[in-house]
């Protein structure tokens, strides 16, 4: 039975708490969250204790666990904290976004010999996964090349998130493809080019990446190409665009998440609702529900934990490239920017 | 704790086996088939005790609930011995293929006082779900017509099912779309017309109908459409086709589950991979095993499990129905039949 | 060169003058409408003669043939007259919507020996046209079961058609559909099995059918399965939708014209352009002009034209059995009604 | 009356002479390819002159126009020598793969003071049309950014296409996808980087890239994203496969010409049947056709044709510095580098 902590209350602070509610072998026990108003709505719904600062709990709190689900940038304090009380921990992706809270966040759980968990939830996509699955059998063959699209409407980054100016595209979208397009092909990304634009976001007061194309050039000289945009019509029938096409010189596969199997055409137009993350008998159903019962069930069976800090590294690493590539339209090599 | 046995160790015993594997508060212990191959290989894959004739399971195995996964046409006396003795009973769509078994089992299961549940796994299918929400929050408004395919190729009746003659389009996969098309809308059907045509199964030795279309009309006087066919060409890219619209006065849904978000081009041709019921972590995830154990913790919990009698004996009505207006061509009434 | 005049200056009258406005070996003439208003916005577009009485544009003007476009129930004296006059005749679907109009149409044209074509445009429809292809090369086999789907958003009988009350989903709608599914096996309607629902349109002043669903059984002992409403959500990302599926003992085919390659999220919801029927280059192209164009070709060049009176009657006994069945709940044998 | 000669006489030789086999205002005289046996075949079929050697054909046969149909890489002596003799030019895009050749040909043209078209077909293209229109009526308002797939099937280059390892990806496709980006929103490319891979083609004989993706920016600053790949597996459902993001800052186009409304289940695997480009009543319809009788129709009319040089030279001009980017590695201005 492993005891765990919340450290971030808001929507995905929330669903953890959810997703853990009737698994057996889970104690959620308090959450924590800058905001008291978050802290404790997350807190009442599920009989949580409360907290305003992730040290007080951790301090006051028996724990075996900790879920980090601050904002992206955010990750660091938390992690190092609840790592040198020798707390395992699942952390959203992207581990972080500098390159020094990935070191620190790394060296604390070496020192500490914790396990810790990056938040790749796409690992538990069932269409992701059965990618993976044809890939990982041969019957891909050796990829060649991938295109993969997602994105979101306007509303993601100017009425869903607080923080969007202090993330983008690239973060807060690319890290869950980069992984995916590693994890697919099963390769290491050589370099990166990156174009994109600015401005529309920033006029509305949100000042960051409209648009973000990138080139991965993997080190077998293949290559796949990463599109991430916070700039879709709010009138797209979903909030997420989710393409992915993947070409072997055996075979290919093609995803298409945005339209999930249904079309409601509601009064006030076409909608394409999400068939995975509902409740199903009142309890969640769907790939960050099956992530962090994984996780649980992991650290219960005393199994290592995984995707790790290997992978929230790597992708955090792309993504660097990726911003420095915008901002100086050269070619850039992952882990080699100034540190 | 529920200690449970399986009748019928096939595809879906084994199916259910598997689901409750891992799952807390079920304890499978027994697994009986007419088949002895079949009845071990159940039985081996999951650690359970292994028996040709379920009256012998029965008698030997300390059990509190059993699974009722027979062929369409033998569900009688396996959930008859079960209910006498006291067992709660999940039975397999359609509940009976004859008005008799269907009372034979109500009467049992009502004298016994035990739980009965039947399995119309679509009730947990996501899809299905989401329509049946939208209609419930009264979205739809009056569901004025329904259109339902669900069809199968050429493989599951000639080589998958191996009692494809004892049953047939209607009562395989109509007994499905029936139950859903009466859970969306909330109705009840008042009268049947169907229409159909056999000779090319028959002329491949399994002597049942080819193609079932069948007319319904509800109370409130609308009416649906409902397809089952199993003549769908082997190289269609899923061996399961499933197609629903519901218009309602305020919005209409419709769901494709025969393309379930990925298409993999596969050497021999393009597939569409359905997307539950794969394995995720060891785990199985899906329609019929979130069903079963939606059964479990109802049993566990002390909660009436459903959909249950009402609905089994309704559906058996109506495709009872269908059956004999595909053999008199007459409009009729579901319940009306000789029993 | 031949003489054209257009009965009928609505919609698809406007549009048949535009389809031959540049077509060499038309020349258009003349245009009449009951009202003065549409004969007249119609010859100013195309520089024609208008008249209100098609009696008088016949007398004054020098035709070879006319093109009969009004509305469902009104073709019966355009085209007798016309044919009494020696002219060749291009009559909207459906033929006629009583047996009585059929017949007197059938006696004028026989007797004058013009050539008569029914305006069934999907056999212009490149993708119908594909499916028949299939179908006419063998590579379906027998065509063992179709599911057709042709329906329309409110819009259409409540706003874009001033006499939908006088016509129906079935004459509006499953003309077409009657014709593609023959057209498709080439086989002969034996009888008709209709059910539907009204009162949604009649409590908008529209007093029809609601929903109308069809089974029909052939002279081979195969079946089809027709729907058309009129009661789509306005907020369909098209007004029409047409879905097709065709199952033969070889091979299958399902055609999807509700979304035509193009999505286009607008600020006010997500549409399906259709994308034929626009202008190219200042002309015309898609079914309703192609088919127009080889009628005026088939008569400069002395060809025979068709789809002609055998498929008109055939089509329009089909669905007054429809309609038959609709009100007697009976079974009803194409052209045995009383006439 | 134009009379027309054609130069290349295979697959898209043989295109345009059905499409004005009965096209008023085009005369087809002649048509010359290096292989007699192409020449005579083309030649026989709409009852053409044939020549091996164009320049007899230009010497010989009286012609007011010339469509050069000759492979990528070899448009510049034909179109040169015509120009020299006064004759209008349709030339199959790319204008030409050198930046020597593209000059060659426009300064021939404007001494000859000639008409020249450049064959972009998908400018007739109906799908691509209504985004066209769509972006052109600005309700896109500004384009933020496009993702533009163009790829084949192995089939292409390893059996269509006899000197593929001549051309490429980005030769033979993306020439397309970079004249349609650039049309749809009105910009011009301003760099470009480019990466990809080969090895596979070159394995099987054909010696250039595999896989090629082209980040392009603009002059406004926004970008756009194109691949185009020779390596599709030959078992997917067609063998183009053309997809078209389109995201303005006002509204935002999909366009999937994968599959064009229809799917066949033939007995060896599921077909995307393309829609367009079959004969209807004996004549081809489709953006080739629609193409070649706008050029005829414009000459007849003393109407400018287009597109024309401006637009072959600027796709010219980012093919090829798609191509130094390749070789480099570096960012490339399109007409910048050594001509």
């Amino acid at each position: 039975m492993q005891k765990i902590g919340i450290i971030g209350g808001g929507i995905r602070g929330h669903m953890y708490a959810k997703s853990l509610q009737h698994f057996p072998g889970a104690d959620v026990r308090a959450v924590s969250d800058l905001s008291q108003a978050t802290a404790e709505k997350t807190a009442d719904a599920f009989g949580l204790a409360a907290y305003t600062d992730h040290r007080h709990m951790l301090q006051e709190v028996d724990l075996d666990a900790v879920i980090v689900a601050t904002p992206d940038f955010a990750h660091r304090d938390p992690a190092v904290d609840a790592a040198e009380r020798g707390l395992h921990l699942l952390i959203e992706k992207p581990l972080a976004t500098t390159a020094e809270d990935a070191a620190a966040i790394e060296a604390a759980v070496r020192k500490a010999g914790v396990e810790c968990m990056v938040g790749f939830e796409n690992r538990w996509n069932p269409a992701v996964r059965r990618i993976r699955e044809v890939a990982a059998a041969g019957e891909l063959g050796q990829v060649l090349t991938q295109n993969i699209l997602l994105s979101n409407t306007w509303y993601v980054p100017t009425e869903m998130l607080s923080w969007a100016a202090r993330s983008s595209p690239a973060w807060f979208l690319m890290s869950h493809t980069v992984d995916v397009a590693t994890w697919v092909n099963g390769r290491t990304v050589a370099s990166v080019d990156a174009r994109g634009s600015r401005g529309q976001l920033a006029a509305r007061g949100v000042d960051t990446w409209d648009v973000v194309h990138a080139l991965l050039t993997f080190d077998d000289g293949t290559t796949a190409n990463l599109t991430s945009t916070w700039v879709l019509p709010d009138s797209m029938p979903s909030l997420v665009d989710f393409q992915l096409q993947a070409v072997g010189d055996r075979s290919a596969v093609q995803v298409d998440l945005h339209e999930q199997s249904v079309r409601h055409a509601a009064p006030d137009g076409l909608r394409f609702p999400g068939l995975l993350g509902d409740e199903i008998d009142g309890r969640l159903q769907g790939p960050p529900t099956w992530m962090v019962q994984h996780f649980v069930s992991c650290l219960n069976e005393g199994r290592p934990v995984g995707p790790g800090l290997r992978a929230g590294r790597a992708v955090t690493d792309v993504v660097l490239a990726v911003h420095e590539s915008l901002a100086t339209g050269g070619t850039v090599r992952p882990g080699t920017h100034a540190a």
